[in-house]
């Protein structure tokens, strides 16, 4: 234990290189720039093809560099704070939800769906897939299941339009005890990634929540986010005004 | 809208082979199993080694698969699943708080530390490096940075081995108003990177917290978790019993 410890370890080649671009997009490029190409860039700062290429990844992962297919590199804008999930015991598409449905099936789900609503094998579930949209970009896509047996009052004869709202209105007249959620890395699948518009593999951030009736799961959503351009903002302190735009904190010492 | 809009596009090449490896790791490998090499599998399921890479590639990015330093590819056990703020207004350090300190120094913090903080350029913070472990495993490694303007009582004749207990304890003496949380994806600093068990610029979720106090913030920490091992889970449902070992609900669709 002594001061000297938080500074000790040697950094890799490529990691001084990625802090002197960060510079260098700081002090030279516009948000939304086109960065010059690999070869010219390597020359400039007198490194190899790789480590230069190595320390462009990493700024990508960071969310300082986007690669847009047709465009090339391009300097980020800072991410978007997205609220994710700002009020508790609300149920997806109340009032004040900023998702968007795009279609509904009811069919029995993939078996580890069926383990996340604890249902049988054989039990069927509402599949709403629905969309987020921030400034006029794509940040979200997201399955919402709700098993059928959570909404035992639905009508059978559902029109696809009407299905959606429906079970929405079914699920918002059960009272709704609580939820969790839980946040990981994963890829986004093809459909997801066509949502976000994105190359389907593009990490992900994959926010699974469940909602509690009755002291079981009556729905889930698994919610997919761009890593790339979206920050997840958990403000559970009623107090206090929460600005989403802070400075940026992607990444400590 | 339509109920063919769920499954309507078109994947690629390699990710149809991920599918058949997740299968086949299901079916014929253990946790912990070392895969055989790539030229192997590639033979194996008849595919270019490119395609074979970019499949283990998703697979990893997903939790699926480890790559270990010496060791090879490794079928991955279930991402842990690491309670993220689980009680609301708790400071750091108090009572069955599940990280260690590792080190403590004041100095004038980065920028944008200074900047997320809210405080002038010249202003001195201490910051504690400290480290969470879990069955055994290192999850978490975080910087907590506490103004030295929020805790002025602090004796200034403190040993390297006195001062984040002294800083903390201060800091348990000032009334938590509420906190709020940001989760995005970044890359492994070195130190980081050391204290997690990983190489430099692994993916990592970064959690930004800040406390309140008066308003203000009081302090704020930046906490960096292994993306390969750990879902981060926030059970904000009092009322409901939450595991943390669900079935794999990492992707969906």
């Amino acid at each position: 234990m002594g001061t000297t410890q938080l500074e000790s370890v040697q950094e890799p080649k490529y990691w001084h290189l990625k802090s002197v671009l960060n510079d260098a997009l700081d002090s030279e490029f516009e948000v939304g720039e086109i960065l010059p190409n690999e070869r010219d860039l390597a020359a400039r700062f007198g490194v190899a093809r790789a480590t230069l290429r190595q320390a462009l990844e990493q700024l990508e992962l960071e969310g300082r560099l986007q690669r847009r297919r047709g465009v090339g590199t391009t300097v980020a804008p800072p991410r978007m704070g997205v609220a994710v999930g700002p009020s508790a015991n609300v149920w997806p598409g109340a009032r004040l939800d900023t998702w968007n449905t795009v279609g509904c099936v009811e069919a029995v789900p993939p078996a580890r769906i069926g383990g996340l609503l604890g249902i049988g094998a054989e039990e069927t579930v509402h599949t709403i897939r629905r969309e987020r949209v921030m400034r006029n970009q794509p940040v979200g896509a997201e399955l919402l299941y709700v098993p059928s047996a959570s909404v035992p009052g639905l009508s059978t004869m559902l029109s696809p339009a009407s299905h959606a709202p429906a079970v929405l209105r079914e699920l918002h007249a059960l009272e709704l005890e609580g939820e969790d959620r839980a946040v990981e890395l994963g890829s986004a699948s093809a459909q997801d990634a066509k949502q976000l518009d994105r190359l389907p593999g593009a990490p992900v951030l994959v926010v699974t929540t469940r909602y509690f009736v009755g002291g079981r799961v009556a729905a889930a959503s698994v919610a997919t986010y761009r890593a790339d351009t979206c920050r997840l903002t958990f403000g559970d302190s009623g107090a206090v005004e929460v600005t989403h735009h802070q400075p940026d904190t992607r990444q400590a010492s």
